[in-house]
């Protein structure tokens, strides 16, 4: 379904009253379409009649076709009384849809009905994506030991709740500290209560600095000075997408990758996503052949490609990118003229041995090519604490960062949780404890998880960090293709009672892989898991 | 300055790597150029030549043209080196820009300089307002009793310093029991770390929903179903207008208005502002015939209008709509088939003893017209936590609920806050003795310094809610315009050291009106303050 995704409406059209009128984009075509089968008559049959007369009513109606063209606006997707379907393929797969509804939008008329823009109803349209209907689906049933046993696992939301207890013990010694003053010398008001900087407290940015450094190896260091603070990872990466591209433009992701880019980047800022695809013979690697490819094609098209977003370590797959890779891709970006977004928001949930790289550690001082690379990053999964919203943007290029202090207006992060956010990174005993004990267990509960599917001879692709693993359930498949793979996860979720993220959400090319996050489960839900996952093994 | 923002570029314009193409909308005209003065030649000499082999040429011609023409994209604002200028009206105020260097943007080129977005090259473009260069010059320089006594005094910033007190304690006696458990049970873990719905917590919204019933006079009451909460006011009204209206658009706003709705509204969403300018004569009320032009005009222009937005209490101007003309804003909305958007971020900081009637409590439960109407709130100016980052987006429409949720992605509340405010706002003694008190702190300080301005002959509208008084200086200025008025605030700032924001920052079509923010002043501050602007009077 996702593979035909190039055929969603934008998001940011602008908007008409009447579906008649026809796309931007098709004007041209228009045009020619009305010109060339006209020219025969004027060329095989001239006198001067047909001669002068048929070409000048010609140009008459092209005139009034430019007029008209120019005074009517593109249609808008929410011209209709009906959303559009971010997906056409949804044809091919009638079951998926019976999850989820239509909305009626309803929109301006002669009958007064109330006008939405083209973007609302965009974001209105139903779930197109099994990775948001499963997350809906556990939603309404969840899994729960005492009062609901049958109700589904969740394995789509990666989210680390294997040492929540670490943060919960800081949290319930340090609290008033933290918040209520260093030095027990009463409310720092200043810090907490009154309007702050938009981008994050100086104080964060620098403790920030030092937890970034430290989950990344203490190989590198980074510049509080580069850095723009957000309610969460998910706004900075749009704050950094309104900067690098405009609407119409485009970024290169190697596929697979994590489903909710596609709301992420598309939904407000126009800009189009391109998938390369990678191989599971290359671990869904990307290469530099198939970037450059999809580079050409782009601009084939008429395309700008503003840059290439890659997640290090892989979400969804879990693997580490080479030194050597990150090179070959800083090449390409500075062959190309485009930017680099590493998004590295699991690079301190590495818990295979692999040494992680970050983009901002091969980067020499001099090279002009510094000026294309971001860094994404953010606390929800190294430090466990989704719910504290606090997002990092990390740019080297400083024009990028002045406007992304800006546009941080749109997206602070709350000043209580930046204070205790303070308090907690600085304490360094506390997060190398930390730090160590999540690893270990991040690595017991994936040795289990894979240990557990491999008893029914599923494989894993070998990977070492993130919070999920990448599964290959191909044999489990039939058809292969997508639609045996959205079966497969259907199955797993009805009878099964087990919501994964199937390969065809993160854009994977190659069917029956699918995305499984351990992190969620405490080692003895591990075996429930398994029982369940075998029901459906012993089926197929 | 402000007064030409129509000559602004559009933030969200499609991007090019060359300004030698022409803008999207002249395509039409450049064709039509080309196409008429060679009618003459083929309608007047026609012959069997001319008269086929010419307009066959042109045809050929028109081809090739359209062709090029579909390739190419509209020029992009940011393509020159230097951001564009978001007033050209500085011109006449040269000295303005002295405070504000140009940031040199590079752009992508054949030298391989750094593509940015036209998008970031508006946001980076210097502040062209005296809001903003106000601020900034303030926080270069802030006045300190002690440590800084000739340092700037802001009166620019619309925050409550007059209650802190009052929450600084109830934190500090509260805060363990509000983030850590209701019943001193073990910390919350599921309410405060963990993914929590982007759209606030549901506890927060019931909170909520009796607070603002409270701030508003308990006549009116809420329902959480219909709320979104977001990290501020701010993203509030960004993700309401992105679900209102598509890009090109355009709002009514009367005049004199808030300064950050410019940045607020226009920098993402490529919304325009249409301002409808309102008379002293009128104690700035908008009338519904102005409306009804500016309506009007716009639709004359092609510009579609989707909403009148306005503030109640009103930001400048500090007064409260009547009942009357909130009906025929209604009125107006239902017959231009529009909505209406009401900012009532100082609904509670009503110190007059004027009743505040919101937009909620005349609307009847059987009148389609409610799917028109939206409700911004916050508790950054009532409550004085701004820090905290909590605005409230209240609409009578489910689609744009529906939407807003979703977009909550990008402007999520943090969970610890939201667990400390739901404590907070459900302490209903606490809650009733802070309104209280604060409003009658307001009220005093508002006396005191509408008192002061009086011993220079300068008069204050007549107000009775916010942050702020709305001072009549024209007398003061000379000449009699925003040349004159420029120059009084520039003397406030650099001679009296006190930052005020000029009229003219807010659109407002009289000169010679500022704002002054009282309530950032300790009673103490109110004859220093006045004693600096005696220094301006007097040499005026």
């Amino acid at each position: 379904m996702t593979r035909n995704r190039n055929s969603e409406p934008n998001p940011n059209n602008d908007d008409n009253d009447t579906l008649k009128t026809p796309p931007r984009d098709s004007a041209g075509t228009s045009g020619m379409r009305l010109v060339v089968p006209l020219q025969g008559v004027v060329q095989g049959r001239g006198g001067l009649i047909l001669g002068s007369l048929i070409p000048c009513a010609l140009f008459y109606f092209l005139q009034f076709y430019s007029k008209r063209h120019r005074s009517t606006k593109p249609p808008s997707s929410s011209s209709s009384s009906n959303p559009p379907s971010p997906s056409t393929s949804s044809q091919n797969l009638p079951d998926l849809q019976r999850s989820s509804s239509r909305l009626n939008l309803s929109t301006r008329g002669s009958n007064g009905r109330v006008f939405l823009s083209s973007r609302a109803s965009f974001v209105n349209a139903p779930n197109d994506s099994p990775y948001y209907i499963g997350m809906d689906r556990f939603r309404a049933d969840p899994y729960n030991e005492l009062d609901n046993p049958d109700g589904i696992i969740d394995l789509g939301i990666a989210e680390n709740r294997l040492s929540l207890d670490l943060i919960e013990k800081w949290i319930s010694s340090n609290l008033n500290g933290s918040m209520l003053g260093r030095g027990g010398d009463g409310l720092n008001i200043n810090g907490i209560l009154t309007y702050q900087p938009f981008d994050g407290l100086a104080e964060l940015k620098l403790a920030m600095a030092g937890f970034m450094s430290l989950v990344m190896g203490e190989k590198v260091s980074f510049d509080p000075s580069r850095m723009v603070l957000t309610s969460g990872a998910t706004p900075a990466i749009e704050v950094l997408c309104f900067c690098l591209a405009d609407h119409g433009n485009a970024l290169l992701v190697p596929t697979p990758y994590y489903p909710g880019f596609d709301r992420d980047i598309r939904w407000r800022t126009g800009i189009d996503l391109i998938p390369v695809h990678c191989r599971s013979s290359d671990a869904f690697v990307v290469n530099i052949t198939a970037l450059d490819q999809a580079f050409s094609q782009a601009r084939k098209r008429g395309q700008k490609v503003r840059g290439i977003l890659i997640s290090n370590p892989s979400n969804p797959v879990g693997n580490i990118l080479s030194k050597g890779m990150l090179l070959s891709l800083l090449d390409f970006a500075r062959e190309k003229n485009i930017h680099v977004i590493s998004d590295e928001i699991f690079s301190g949930s590495n818990y295979g041995g692999e040494e992680f790289v970050s983009m901002a550690e091969i980067l020499d001082e001099e090279d002009p090519v510094r000026d294309r690379v971001h860094i994404i990053y953010g606390l929800s999964k190294d430090l466990s604490v989704p719910g504290f919203r606090l997002g990092v943007l990390y740019s080297f290029n400083e024009n990028v960062v002045a406007a992304s202090k800006k546009l941080t207006r749109f997206c602070s992060a709350s000043a209580p949780t930046q204070s205790l956010l303070v308090a907690m990174l600085l304490d360094a005993g506390f997060i190398k404890d930390y730090m160590r004990t999540n690893r270990g267990r991040l690595r017991k509960v994936f040795d289990l998880f894979v240990a557990g599917l491999k008893q029914f001879g599923i494989e894993c692709m070998n990977s070492s960090a993130g919070l999920y693993c990448w599964v290959n359930m191909s044999r489990l498949i039939s058809p292969y293709n997508e639609k045996g793979e959205l079966e497969l996860w259907e199955k797993l979720l009805d009878v099964a009672k087990i919501n994964v993220t199937p390969g065809s959400a993160c854009h994977c090319i190659e069917p029956g892989w699918f995305r499984c996050c351990f992190s969620t489960l405490a080692e003895k839900d591990i075996p429930v898991v398994m029982e369940r996952i075998r029901k459906v093994v012993e089926r197929s």
